[in-house]
């Protein structure tokens, strides 16, 4: 038992250091279907959370894909849409398969742009944040919300593009993790607020749109992201993806490398556990909901935006951004508190992301299921909430726990893996 | 007795929601001459602090001056200069008697541009922030800062001042009191620390700049704002300027609506004394200096950027800016004991300037000379150090406090003009 157990310290500390030590680079927006290579067919669709089938997917899933189907053209109509997808003929897959993760639904289709992060060895990918309101990340399909999505797809993301080209060739790429970093002294906690983060965002890109737009297409870049609070979330999740791919796959290791979630189900997986998901039902989040509605009309738990959570950002960070409890409920104690609940459960703190009210301590990162267990504190991430009803969109953002139950399955995989049962 | 005290308390009431209601709006970028009519003839220059002779003017400020003069080619050299000046030919007030403002020596001279900040009634100014390093407000005046300093003041300038008209036409002016609160919960105490408001005036700005300018001028348009951390102070410190002018003047009122600071002199009036200065020899800030510096290379206290702290911003915010002690000196936990200690000397707490960590408590608003003298506690302000040597520019930055005597010459004036003593 002690080698194991040191064998399980070193694997940990190795995933941790992998995790922390990654430095994420803003380098490309692409076509999905040219990034990730299960996109570069019709029909194929990649989603947030775990596995999913249409039968059991949600209702914003539901309508998320729906959305997809016609942004693609492969139907003409809501109910062409849903018979495509009732008959099987859609193929999803999670975008953790493939390098990718998506606010909400996060659904991508091949033709969607996603950006491009690296750290010059691995790649990770997002999808381009649509704003608030009707959006497709929450399950809305109207023309509206497609119309939006196409002028983010064509417009938006070509001068975006040039400007993000222009940056790599003079220097290197937007640094993701310089600007987490900022973001952290400023009040962002990375996951439901981005206020800081986009801005800054805004501020180095914008010489670079200047030389490459023209007046009327800045002008618009620079209102679509000067307007989105929450723009810089999927650079963020695909930073963090890209962190935590780095701490995968280390034999031995009990830090968890995915938390996510696709509205059904909740699902976790562990570096020392491969690929292999562990998952319960998705719980529906405790929050503030917007005026009009309430916990009856929330939809359980959705995205893969917790890898902000796993990365050591969101509510793990939540003694960083004090102002986040005006979107997520609960009071600035509580937000302290649940960064130090967190840190409880980490292997370390990040040396780069710190929280200047904790005295510029890091923020609590590398969450071990052994510590999850025998503490029996689960990991809690910050939410915004979806209707149950494909189409109606954002009613309220708040806190969720994570359930237990994922953490219980893989230590007892673990056991079997490594023989300790 | 009960009569005075009863009219003090009404009065400070008025001077302090005078002060708390201002709502400033940037407006206009205009030449200082057009805006000041004592800056309307040659040889004429305003400058930080209660009023300074050539004679005792610090090393920095008879930088700043040879500068100017410069500048706006009123000699052709530094020897010239210094003779002009010597021979009484430069004639000087400071910024404060003409609704104006500027960090360090803050020099204005005719052909400066100036930003206009209004709250529909009266306005205030004060010039371009020139940015970090060798800069004429810590009395540097070689040929690079010259040139720079004629980029901000035309090239620069006419850009801005294009995109605040178009701004002005369409939602009548970016609104100062409400970015500034949005840097306070991001941050920014908008004194010595001016990230978030520089990256959301940014943000509101640029839109407007696209549409007004060429792809090459916006470039360096936002390149020179986004690489100069400190650009909003200069807007930060007209909206308190014109914050406490609303204040100033109220009969009976014991409330300051001046600190401020020539680098011979700190000087401070009260709004029911009218523009009469109470003054002291500036101290000696105390802080971190940059590496081959210390106290011995310092000059006396310098700026009118405590107009900052005499809204409630700057060191009275302090708590809202944990990352300011990176830049000033101190810890979080003083940062959030120096904001408590400010509560003390003032009259209320600002509705609109909250600070998340306090519970979204307001900023401590509207120094009482009665508290001050009667706990013993002098303000205290945020500042950056300049050499006592013309030309050298910042040398650290850190935390001053203001001396107790100008509060005690007030108050006996006080005594006199009320008929108290």
């Amino acid at each position: 038992m002690e080698s194991i157990k040191e064998n399980i310290e070193k694997a940990n500390r190795q995933a941790f250091e992998s995790m922390i030590n990654t430095r994420p680079v803003l380098v490309d927006i692409v076509e999905a279907r040219k990034a990730i290579s299960f996109l570069n067919k019709d029909y194929h669709l990649t989603h947030a959370g775990p596995p999913l089938s249409w039968e059991r997917a949600s209702g914003p899933m539901k309508g998320a894909i729906i959305g997809a189907i016609l942004f693609e053209g492969w139907a003409d109509n809501e109910h062409q849409a849903v018979k495509l997808a009732e008959r099987g003929e859609i193929v999803l897959e999670p975008n953790h398969h493939h390098s990718a993760v998506g606010p909400m639904a996060g659904v991508i289709s091949p033709s969607m742009k996603v950006y491009v992060v690296s750290d010059g060895e691995l790649r990770s990918y997002s999808n381009i944040n649509e704003g608030l309101g009707k959006v497709l990340r929450y399950g809305a399909y109207s023309k509206e919300v497609l119309d939006r999505l196409r002028f983010l797809n064509t417009e938006f993301a070509a001068a975006l593009t040039a400007a993000v080209h222009e940056c790599v060739k003079e220097t290197g790429g937007i640094d993701l993790r310089n600007l987490i970093a900022q973001a952290l002294h400023m009040g962002d906690e990375c996951h439901n607020r981005n206020v800081a983060s986009t801005s800054l965002f805004l501020r180095e890109i914008a010489p670079y749109i200047a030389r490459t737009s023209d007046s009327e297409t800045a002008r618009k870049v620079f209102a679509t992201i000067g307007s989105n609070v929450l723009f810089f979330l999927n650079m963020a999740m695909a930073a963090c993806k890209l962190m935590t791919t780095k701490a995968h796959n280390i034999k031995y290791s009990t830090i968890v490398t995915t938390i996510s979630r696709n509205g059904t189900d909740i699902g976790i997986r562990v570096s020392g556990l491969g690929d292999e998901w562990f998952t319960a039902p998705a719980p529906v989040p405790k929050g503030l909901y917007f005026p009009g509605f309430s916990e009856t009309d929330s939809n359980p738990d959705l995205g893969d935006s917790t890898i902000t959570e796993t990365a050591g950002l969101g509510a793990f960070a939540m003694a960083a951004s004090p102002a986040v409890v005006k979107f997520v409920g609960g009071d600035v104690k509580s937000a302290i508190e649940i960064t130090n609940r967190m840190s409880k459960i980490c292997h370390g703190k990040n040396t780069f992301f710190t929280i200047p009210y904790l005295e510029f301590d890091g923020t609590p990162t590398g969450i071990d299921i052994r510590k999850v267990l025998r503490l029996g504190i689960p990991p809690v991430a910050d939410t915004g909430i979806a209707h149950k009803t494909a189409g109606i969109g954002q009613i309220g953002a708040g806190i969720v726990e994570i359930p237990i139950e994922p953490f219980k399955q893989a230590l007892r995989r673990y056991g079997e893996k490594y023989g300790l049962s």
